[in-house]
């Protein structure tokens, strides 16, 4: 694994932690600031501005962080951004995630993310993440 | 709305046409080749493998084109790679989706793409695609 790779993974951990831990300044961290951003939460249509994705995790985390876990993070690392797949263990929920990071200056930063419900789920093995005991 | 801009638009629109008209080439031909693809149908699990991609259109599209139509689409483009959101109105369903394009020569094609459930849905003059009335 490249110096890339890992980093996107490790930029991907990054948004795990936030959203497991409930660290409101950690998430807005995580975003990019120079490119647009962009997310869908599950079933809550589009936001396309960066201020209206930080209020959305405010929101999601005002009672603290989530119990949940990433699996099975894949990454595609091309020029300039990387593309990580990935599942979220989300209680007894599963949902399938896209997270799309960006290189600003010599950090990954996430510039869009969705995630949406699976019916397949990642064999218990395959768990990662901080929140994974 | 510069050249890129309009090309990335025109590739996503591409997209819906072969999803709505059923046509397996044109869709064989919307997806990268020399990129990695990934594939998040709505409850589906990941697909990280480009035959496998195909396939799961070859299904979707076994009985013909889908009574589908693209509104609000977005286009955040980039040196390289195009970020496309948008609703996906699917019967009396709404999708929202994450379409993600790189360029392969002078064409933006598809290396991802994601799709799941969305209680918000566009107003109906927002309606775009090709199968739009």
């Amino acid at each position: 694994m490249d110096r890339d790779h890992a980093a996107a993974l490790f930029a991907n951990d990054a948004f795990y932690n936030a959203f497991a831990t409930g660290d409101l300044a950690a998430m807005e961290d995580v975003w990019a600031k120079a490119h647009p951003v962009s997310c869908i939460h599950p079933n809550d249509g589009i936001i396309l501005d960066r201020a209206a994705i930080m209020d959305s995790w405010r929101q999601i985390l005002e009672n603290g962080g989530l119990d949940i876990h990433c699996a099975e993070a894949e990454a595609r690392v091309r020029d300039g951004f990387a593309v990580v797949t990935c599942f979220e263990l989300l209680g007894d929920g599963c949902l399938a995630a896209t997270n799309l990071f960006v290189k600003e200056g010599s950090s990954w930063k996430m510039a869009h993310h969705q995630a949406g419900p699976s019916a397949t789920r990642p064999a218990p093995k395959d768990r990662q993440g901080p929140a994974v005991q």
